[in-house]
């Protein structure tokens, strides 16, 4: 299979800007582009969105869906045009990309940086999940492909290294406390998505992008937005049943806890 | 050293039932009890509380606080208190003990459980122990103790295998998603915190105390609560820096991430 290949619905959150977008640009450009490509983001219609809205002009099979995470109106909204659009087919594969990740310290830290990162970063993924569980459940039961992938049904949860904790050590100047907390807590979260719906055929995985330079990963960071996505689609296309319940990186290699 | 001796000063939340009480129990009836020990709970002259002020009144060494995890403000009265009566020496060890574990499934979870659950489990232990910082910090300086133990300067975290994410497949049917989230969160925040104050010579580990029959674990549970704090006060007694920043269970065994 081609890297990324044979995914005919994808939705990625938070794909107005940096991975996100990337993702979608990379993905209606290859050979076989997915039939439907759900890029949503909180506000289609501001003016971080406008790259977004470019690439949808020239490609009819982007559909950008307004959604932001910590609002259940609309998570459910969005999931009612994703099912509209599908006309009876499932969603193949869903990136819970969205993310945010302040500056926190151990000693700064508020109850309201800790809660706040909290909800976007780990309930908004499960909230999302929750709302597009039956169409990925669908996608699952119509394929006809045998064990475990993102071209019959996947969660993909964008963690980070800054969530190993057995990482901690190396890491100790990366002061983002309330982020690193809730992405441990979101690859807990994906242990226990893939122990939950192992018998309904959806992969479920964790994925650390790398660090990048996006607005998140600031200009410091290692790789080139392109380099990350380049690396993760070529992972997506891997992913099979060890993958499931696990992280792993943009390079394929398993993230430890 | 006798088991969990020569510790002058201790704070345990959620010291008015379960396993907080029974510390307050053993630790007081021990042949060298700690000078001052310190039981927080949410409401001291709640019947909740009966038992504790029962015990309190038998011996002036313990002292009960108020404190609820979740607001600020108690948290800060309770460390003034706590500095008053130590007149000037720190404080050797703070048990984060007081948690929840409320039922909450991948399906059902809500926004209102997630946050509320991560607020007691995780929030509140990284409020306390900003408040009761300073205090850590004076007791580590005043040993002449070297190296790292709960009689110097110790942030003893309750965590739970079941935030040992390596574990999740054998606790599938563990319904308890809120809980399991946070309880890997606090288990990272102990790591950093580990990171943040090993220099100030204070040790922080998390701790899994078994799965204990009471209120929250349950008739069920296979260790009675006398079990679980024998195993605990004795661990607390052989805490050094090998175990900083780690996860250990009640009989001193490493828990994996």
């Amino acid at each position: 299979m081609a890297a990324g290949g044979n995914i005919q619905s994808i939705l990625v959150t938070g794909g107005n800007r940096g991975i996100g977008l990337e993702l979608v640009k990379q993905l209606v450009e290859r050979p076989n582009p997915p039939e439907w490509l759900f890029a949503a983001c909180r506000d289609p219609e501001g003016a971080r969105a406008q790259e977004l809205k470019n690439l949808a002009s020239k490609h009819p099979n982007i559909v950008i869906l307004q959604l932001e995470a910590t609002d259940p109106g609309s998570i459910q909204t969005a999931a009612k045009k994703v099912e509209a659009h599908l006309g009876g087919s499932g969603l193949n594969l869903l990136i819970n990309n969205a993310g945010v990740m302040p500056e926190s310290t151990l000693e700064s830290a508020t109850p309201a940086d800790m809660l706040d990162v909290y909800k976007i970063n780990l309930v908004g993924p499960m909230l999302i999940t929750q709302a597009f569980l039956p169409l990925l459940k669908k996608a699952a039961q119509g394929s006809s492909q045998t064990g475990l992938s993102c071209g019959k049904a996947a969660i993909i949860n964008m963690s980070t290294i800054g969530g190993s904790i057995g990482n901690a050590p190396s890491m100790s100047t990366f002061q983002v406390i309330s982020y690193r907390c809730s992405k441990i807590a979101l690859n807990m979260l994906t242990r226990c998505q893939s122990l939950g719906y192992k018998e309904d055929g959806i992969l479920c995985t964790a994925l650390h992008p790398g660090w990048v330079k996006t607005e998140l990963g600031t200009a410091k960071a290692e790789l080139t937005v392109d380099e990350s996505v380049r690396g993760i689609l070529k992972v997506l296309s891997s992913l099979s049943e060890k993958h499931h319940g696990i992280v792993v990186n943009w390079e394929g290699r398993t993230v430890p806890w």
